[in-house]
């Protein structure tokens, strides 16, 4: 069997995985990005992206994927959709790919895989997801219709989500174990003023209730961090933003150098320290998690990756 | 007389200045983006920008600066046009800035102050400035319909600018010191297929030439780098695109550690090792100089400057 060579193999298709390919393919690499589902990336399930530049008025974040996307398919790079890589392997001067499909040879990868919503972990959390247990508003929102939510976390996303989901639920528990949340000040001063909102500050959830007979979320146990007392919220929903995960088991052989919690290590130039094995966003080690940082890593990724293909 | 005091200052309106403007004041910071022209930065002079992620036909540099002002203003951030910092002095546990206008007191400041168009530096150059050498195709293209120019420069802006070029002039030769371009592949095959276009490689310009009755360029010496011969093109605009040297004359006091050209060293945040002081964009030593870069890295530096102001 012959097994295709390709320069530049993009593990991921978010805004770095994108980027790094739009780059990548400008600088005439033949250049073909890995997408195991849809690309976009996180943001696919976002309503509303207020903070990438140029967008004054904010852009759905479905848009602001396929808009990306479109892109670097004009400036020449290839998407292999559906497409997941299970393994990559030093070989022949470059990396053999093994996927779901074919295997590919490349000179050249870059991986932005990026993360995942984190779990909580708790009771009851994996018997009733999709059964009330959720962690896209934007997917499932519409669902709580008329009905009472909670949301956990104190971050950008978990307020952004909260207010989202006042479009549809008479209620919103916004449930943080810190007494203060951590987003952004305009969207805390904008929930604050939300009738339909109530924070419950210095609390951890600790278990989710399901009725026997719907099978179906109804409530969730509090625990105050202060006393360790315990409540239960009467509810019907519990959308969880606490954190991401890293989606790097595929470098979990040892291959790149990760912090403790998965996080690929990479310098200022995306490089990893295994030549011709590029990192960029959220799968990465970085400052700030968001649309704008990720696209700027990506772009210096390809760049580097570029220049790597001329060493060799 | 009292000084106004702010959070944030930032330095510069270039796109780095304006994501980190952005992210400052929907951090809830009262911040200021200091620009002593206009908003944009090296981007309004350039006519199509075709690389920033999420415009899949490509953006106007000037309607990209536009875009990128309005959303920044949309998020809370003032903007002090036509206002030049001339001094950054560590004062009062912050910083006080003077200026053209009154002076402001900063708990932080993001430098954000750009980048500017290397000049060669050769006879001629200062001289016939204005009266035939330009670094701004699109400020200027105009003016040489129907004549003859010379780009000198082999990176991605030297060719885009040629192609630019191309609707006005009736031939555009490109000159490069090296054998090869540094410009991306996709501009490199472009540009060869274009019949207005002859490139010079391997070749420097040593002298520009002024036709004394008119005051204006009428000639370009060049010397062949492999065996020092020298020739003249008769021609009438020289355009330069050789590079960019950092705006930070604001900073050589030697209160921040810059490189030996000039570039401002910062960490992964976006820190400069003087508490407060934060650097982001073309002025500091990044690997890639590019719209997407500098828009992430102001995202990163305005997110450190909020985790600063915190800690105080």
């Amino acid at each position: 069997m012959t097994v295709r060579t390709i320069d530049i193999a993009v593990i991921g298709g978010g805004p770095a995985g994108l980027t790094a390919g739009l780059y990548a393919a400008r600088g005439g690499a033949e250049t073909v990005i890995f997408e195991r589902q849809a690309c976009g990336g996180q943001i696919i399930t976002t309503e509303q992206v207020e903070n990438y530049p140029a967008f004054p008025e904010g852009v759905g974040g479905a848009e602001l994927g396929e808009l990306m996307t479109a892109q670097t398919l004009a400036q020449g790079a290839e998407i292999a959709l559906f497409t997941e890589v299970t393994a990559i392997v030093p070989a022949d001067g470059g990396f053999l790919l093994e996927t779901n499909d074919a295997p590919m040879h490349a000179r050249a990868v870059i991986v932005a895989t990026g993360a995942v919503p984190s779990k909580l972990g708790i009771p009851g959390e994996a018997e009733f997801t999709g059964r009330g247990v959720s962690w896209c508003a934007t997917c499932d929102g519409a669902f709580y219709r008329d009905k009472v939510v909670a949301v956990i976390g104190g971050g950008d996303a978990a307020l952004e989500e909260a207010m989202f989901l006042t479009k549809f639920a008479t209620k919103v528990y916004l449930v943080h174990r810190r007494h203060e949340f951590r987003a952004a000040q305009v969207i805390v001063d904008r929930l604050a003023r939300h009738e339909k909102v109530e924070p419950v500050l210095g609390n951890v959830p600790v278990e989710i209730l399901g009725d026997p007979e719907t099978g179906k979320v109804c409530g969730l146990v509090l625990r105050d961090v202060a006393d360790g007392s315990e409540r239960t919220l009467v509810l019907d929903g519990v959308f969880e933003f606490v954190g991401t995960t890293p989606i790097s088991e595929l470098l979990s052989d040892g291959l790149v150098s990760t912090d403790e919690r998965g996080y690929i290590r990479t310098d200022a130039r995306g490089a990893t320290g295994v030549p011709g094995l590029f990192a960029a966003g959220d799968v990465t080690e970085s400052t700030l998690k968001q649309v704008v940082t990720a696209a700027g890593a990506g772009a210096t990724a390809g760049f580097s990756a570029l220049n790597y293909l001329e060493t060799l």
